[in-house]
């Protein structure tokens, strides 16, 4: 299964049964993504960082792709996020992403 | 004693007895602190998510102090980055960060 | 292949192989489930919370499996722990289990 | 400096200069903890677990004492979270997490 | 697609268009597997170790594989570095490791 | 306070208190250090990689003095072993425990 399809089907499942968490997630979302000092871009990428360095596979291709398609950001302002990756966490998360990266660019 | 103190000598303690880690940490370093499509800053403040996000006080202290003092990283740019890790790795994360960003702009 | 075979080979493995570890783990296992002050089935909904804020895939689906199975655990009892993993370790786990869960009782 | 003013602190803090986190915040809490299937007090106690197995002190010891004075949890029903700790995360957090709560007992 | 291949094209990929970070991780490579004081085959079991504490599938099927292929690690070499995985991280990332193990020695 | 000291009242308080605990601890102790294989030095050289990759302040000054005092492994064996974990885990754990290391020489 695609991983967009994935995470659309875990939100919507979250909106139609239990909307009191799907309330609290978009306030939480206008709260994080306010774009007032940094831009939502510039936030998007220090998401995707926290989330390579993590080492989650679904998570790390699906922060890719959306970087990707929603902000246009190119694959070395994405391998520049993982430089930081591979100095912070080790070689393993590094690798990890970069092979997600070639991956989701392939599609 | 001083978190500059205690990450300094770490350095100093490598440079000295272990000078082929110590370059292979500078070569490291100009690998990833490249500037070359994101700027430095952006990456600092990239690696300051992670660092958060892994709840290491120590660590987050450092970031901050380098943030502020190496980049004039804003309190307001800080927290930008602790709402992305407020969102990606939950509250107490989060509220760890803002209380030693809060310390350090009392310093 | 299934979750459960893929964890009960693994448990066979070393039932069979290493007699002496099995034999730690029973006893490891008896003390931590006591049902002595809490009962067995908060203790599992305990062990389901901290597998799903580690975000790994086959272990929180086999955590929801046997909370489900042997404890006759509700979604909503879930989905109650799930909460708590939001607050406490942000939306990429919390989401991952969720969807999981969902896998889970469609299958 | 004790724990509850650290974090009173940073809550302070954050209330009366990024109001709009405060919110979302208070709202994510509402959505968290409803006590609908799970009493409010098992819900604690998942989050004790979870941030035992996380190792982080400081965390942990506010965990443990907002567990005991806002629900009078006691100390065998921690000590039963931490023996899911144990099995789930290893001996060095559950040994951490059980001296820090002989700590706070004895204060 | 078989573990090698994901991480030989994830080198490959780097090599080619990331000539700087390439050389940045032959250099740190270089200055970590010294053979110096500890053999390299102690340090690629204590890198398993950390890799299984971490339960990350892909990076402990690939650490096990080349340990056995490259060094000629036992099984039995391997279960006394899940050992040390089992009572500092847990039953969870011990079992998968494991069950990972088994599998490799099955193919 | 010292850290074995710290170490040693928590352990002596599982054993007064949660007597099925310690036991089961005592168990698991002798079925991960069985010294069959690998060593029992090269196993604590493995809980030291895990427990520095963790970044867990405690936990790695208490396994470095273990290390030290009942074993004699030299401060070039421990290098050894950090060596691996800046590879795996990355500049700052690998930092910290350097440090520590560093501290716990010259106490």
């Amino acid at each position: 299964m695609k991983e967009e399809v994935f995470y659309a089907k875990g939100v919507k499942y979250i909106k139609e049964e239990y909307p009191e968490i799907y309330e609290s997630l978009v306030k939480l979302n206008e709260a994080v993504y306010t774009g007032k000092v940094l831009d939502y871009k510039t936030q998007k990428l220090i998401a995707l960082g926290i989330t390579a360095a993590k080492s989650d596979d679904r998570a790390i291709r699906q922060q890719i792709k959306s970087a990707i398609e929603e902000f246009g950001v190119t694959k070395d302002e994405i391998m520049d996020v993982l430089r930081v990756v591979l100095l912070t966490s080790g070689n393993p998360p590094f690798m990890k992403a970069v092979k997600i990266l070639h991956e989701v660019l392939e599609e």
